[in-house]
């Protein structure tokens, strides 16, 4: 896979242990996680939204309503930050000041390119069922020309990214050690349940 | 509680029937969501770090690094757009269009002021251990000076603030209705295991 160029404005500054730049990594981050946030700009001010994301090959889509106000930002060419975060486990330490979190988080920096031309635009919408059920594309009804235009797809070259991962334990400072109180990680995981028939 | 006025920036334009602006429910969501995502713009662009974030009455609360150069456009008195998401189930309509989430969101717009006073910043602190763990801010050991000059608490006035709520059902077009496909919901939900103890 292609290396990923570090840049300003993905170098992981704080924790810089914790920083990740391989492709692989952040594609599986990107994969496991449904929604993202969105950020860019709305009449000078940052504005974040969540969204659902989904990934082809080396660019990350997501989907929208043409009328909505930060894709309007977004068709007009303004850098946007997406930021996908996995809550992993909450990390309880013996002093407070070292509680902490143990998450793997994916920022990337790009301008999003609308995708235009049908048949792509047909395929991108099919993987994003795909990611959800395997099959689904094939199995539901397909989106009809209308349908087709209320919808704006945007996809985002996976270049100017990074991730930050903490795992393990608490770190607590040597003279905390018999400090006399419980520590340990209680872990934080997504469950999807069976369905529940319409 | 204090009825909540839309402004522009929080008013839900796209899907106003998942429109929320009751104080009681967008507290309810921001007490059980743990992460954040904020965006402030950085050098004019939008960034969107995650964040723990907590609520005392009427102000939502984070808490990091000093150094942390979000934090820093924070503190500068940039607005701040804290969006917390929590998805609550995938929703499979017959026709791919259809398609959707049921989730629960809120969207605050605010300047952050920095936690200054010290048994206000130490209470606020207890208070996000609180939120994790009852009890915990008595049963680790209490911050020290060096740990509190390093970490920098920030509190928003939740004003201006909106939430977009969907539940239910697919709601397929009537023309659908005998698709041959299953559709339904499938829950999503957020499990904390029990402590691995260190």
């Amino acid at each position: 896979m292609k290396p990923i160029d570090i840049t300003d404005r993905t170098r992981v500054r704080r924790g810089p242990k914790k920083a990740c730049y391989n492709r692989e990594t952040i594609y599986s981050i990107l994969d496991e996680a449904y929604v993202c946030h969105l950020g860019a700009t709305m009449h000078g001010t940052a504005a974040v939204q969540p969204n659902f994301h989904w990934r082809i090959g080396d660019r990350l889509y997501i989907h929208g309503s043409i009328k909505n106000g930060l894709f309007q930002s977004i068709i007009r060419g303004e850098t946007t930050c997406i930021t996908v975060t996995l809550l992993d486990g909450l990390v309880f330490a013996k002093s407070a000041f070292h509680h902490s979190a143990n998450f793997r988080s994916v920022m990337l920096y790009g301008k999003g390119d609308v995708v235009e031309e049908s048949e792509h635009k047909r395929f991108a919408l099919d993987q994003m069922l795909e990611k959800f059920s395997r099959g689904r594309s094939e199995e539901a009804r397909k989106p009809n020309d209308t349908e087709m235009k209320a919808t704006v797809v945007i996809s985002f070259p996976i270049e100017e990214v990074s991730a930050k991962i903490r795992t393990g334990g608490p770190i607590d400072d040597a003279e905390d050690a018999d400090y006399p109180t419980w520590s340990g990680i209680k872990p934080v995981s997504t469950h999807i349940g069976d369905l529940q028939p319409d």
